[in-house]
């Protein structure tokens, strides 16, 4: 990969290199939420540099820019936002740069409010992480037979709510609802006691498809727009009374954050990184290269008052099913996708404990606590607490991270 | 209830009396898709009428009637689309009324294409007709058990998917997917072998909450709009194989079908009759006045080819969790909800075989066979089978009906 350098000073520990270049959707005191991109500890005004007059593609027009959401931009098919990308980095490394000269164009990002990128039409979530089945197999039914018989034939999946989906930074207030105390039959009515995290990625769909239309794994990098980080808070105790026979629900579907911006697949590229085997023969829709995504993923946790641990490192890399496959999956019965459309991993857990995705898993169902430094411990979260999660990719002197997906726990109503 | 008559000749058997004047969004070969209301065999064309000046709300623009959906309407509120819906209907009674010198104003119903009423963000889908949830149970698990622990203490429910639901007369496409046949282990692919229906009804949100907000029991029928037909159309093969544990997915996700109108709830008001009780008590937030509504159900099965018969007559007061307890727990956790999201009762089944709502119960999971007048057999779905969905409530000289809800199959791509 060629080397690149851009005239705005980057520190090498940033997520937003010049290498990186994801889309978000920011506003300030001045301005209305438009189209930003990150770099360094900047945000490039995308629809100041539109209005410049330097961005080339024809179908481009001022309101894609001037826009609540992503959508619109992203609908216009990856030739043009690819496109437009590459001119932005252009810009940000010509020492010649008309950017220089107009330095409106650059915000900091510390001025910046970040809100949700895209309108997130339906939002689907995997089971994709064998270590993260495997645990929760394990701790709820049979450890030696931890995986249902389905697990290896297929990326087991279900629907979340689209409408609680939030943008990094919003609080988060715990959930009441039914769970049934240990040792009764009859539940009872109350905040949840059991708040958890699930360390996700997502992607966001990049182009619409019909319905009756599949989209064989070999084309699922056309409809893959790019990636977030994704915290899927779960209230253990209400997903585990209501979840029979229909799958989770209250448990879930409260509150889910996403970080504010969208890396590009095409930034991703350099990360490449072989897959895991797949010990079970996948049906022929299935198959494909065996290519995942080296991004390291990190957990941490603030408890109220306390002070920050690093509770896991994991990686995108221990997917089982490829976003390829998940894609191909999703549409091999002809169910249609939207742009804007949000497919998650489901919890990432590695293969050791100081990589699970959950503090279910983590803490194998509250039997075992999490020490902080000063001595505070935990199982579940508690009411203050706060999680942030960050995630990278870093090869050579190339490092593509996400920025931060965060919020904080507050007490229920 | 005053008699009301329209100087719009309305036939005794029409679904759109003057009682009913439901809404949707229509389009003739000269106008672009936008309000309407039912009468008769007419459409209102409301964005004619709001052009005469004759609607008083005063938040009231254009827009809003020159619209692809009825979102931007419905989130005026109730105390604005009652009255717009009262005063059309004072228009459409009134002997010396504007409309009758305005030809232009209404259009048969004939000459319009009817579009998906809403944008629909997010979709629900509840499991709400013991009937139904014990026939299942019986089939597919313990006949002296049928109902899971939980079902009795909360509306069971898992959410859909929002991009697939498709207006009535949108042939849907038979899915293909992964199946195990019959005393193998190993999964096959191709086309469903087990297509079925789902007799529902759906309710229209009708304004927003927000995070952590609850609706209690007493306040939800000012969250609801309004009512549809829905055909949850189910692949019972595929389901059956992907749903453990995290429940049904492609087994549901390529088609939904609705019906165009949305009937207000208001103008089912008359309908109102006791719901079934309750034999366990509930958690305080589900307790409510026991209210359903009187609104019968049927399902009109054409065979390719065939003649269509009547295979089930039900009726919506069947529900043993009414809208009003549905709405209240989905909402209990804080999970917000938007103006057009969708939320359906799940099949609705009678307590005879008559009045069962899915072909999986009609025919005990195949066993026996539907035979149509002229010897026609089936047990699930054949290509271009069609099947039409209807739904009114009747009460002495007043008929509030749903319109169709129909749909053919067409083969597997």
């Amino acid at each position: 990969m060629t080397k690149l350098k851009s005239w705005i000073p980057v520190d090498i520990t940033s997520d937003f290199s010049i290498y990186n270049l994801p889309f978000g959707i920011f506003s300030t005191e001045n301005r209305s939420p438009r189209i930003g991109v990150a770099i360094g500890d900047k945000v490039v005004d995308v629809l100041k540099v539109y209005n410049l007059g330097v961005l080339s593609p024809k179908v481009l027009k001022k309101e894609i820019f001037d826009n609540l959401f992503l959508n619109d931009f992203i609908a216009l098919g990856k030739s043009v936002t690819n496109e437009v990308r590459l001119q932005i980095q252009d810009l940000l490394i010509q020492e010649q740069s008309l950017l220089k000269n107009e330095p409106d164009v650059l915000v900091e990002q510390a001025k910046c409010t970040m809100h949700l990128p895209v309108r997130i039409g339906d939002y689907t979530d995997f089971y994709s992480s064998i270590e993260h089945a495997t645990n929760l197999g394990s701790l709820f039914r049979d450890p030696d037979n931890a995986l249902l018989p389905n697990w290896k034939h297929l990326p087991v999946a279900y629907h979340g709510r689209a409408s609680s989906i939030y943008v990094s930074g919003t609080p988060v207030i715990r959930p009441n609802g039914q769970r049934v105390p240990k040792g009764e039959i009859n539940p009872v009515y109350g905040p949840s006691t059991l708040l958890d995290i699930e360390l996700e990625m997502g992607f966001i769909i990049g182009k619409d498809t019909e319905m009756g239309e599949s989209i064989s794994t070999g084309r699922t990098s056309d409809y893959i727009f790019g990636m977030v980080m994704l915290n899927d808070w779960s209230a253990r105790d209400i997903q585990k009374w209501e979840y029979v026979p229909l799958g989770p629900f209250l448990g879930k579907n409260f509150a889910s954050t996403i970080s504010p911006w969208i890396v590009t697949l095409e930034a991703l590229e350099f990360a490449k990184i072989e897959a895991p085997k797949q010990d079970v023969e996948v049906l022929d829709y299935l198959k494909c290269e065996r290519l995942n995504y080296d991004i390291e993923l990190h957990v941490d946790y603030t408890p109220n008052k306390g002070i920050v641990k690093r509770i896991s490192v994991s990686n995108f890399k221990y997917m089982y099913w490829t976003m390829s496959q998940q894609l191909a999956h999703h549409t091999v019965n002809g169910c249609n996708v939207r742009v804007g459309d949000m497919m998650a991993s489901g919890t990432i857990s590695g293969p050791t404990p100081e990589s699970y995705g959950s503090l279910l898993e983590m803490t194998k169902a509250g039997k075992h606590k999490i020490v902080f430094e000063d001595g505070m411990e935990r199982t579940f979260l508690q009411d203050y607490d706060a999680i942030n999660l960050s995630a990278c990719a870093v090869k050579n002197d190339i490092r593509v991270g996400f920025g931060e997906c965060k919020a904080q726990i507050i007490p229920a109503k």
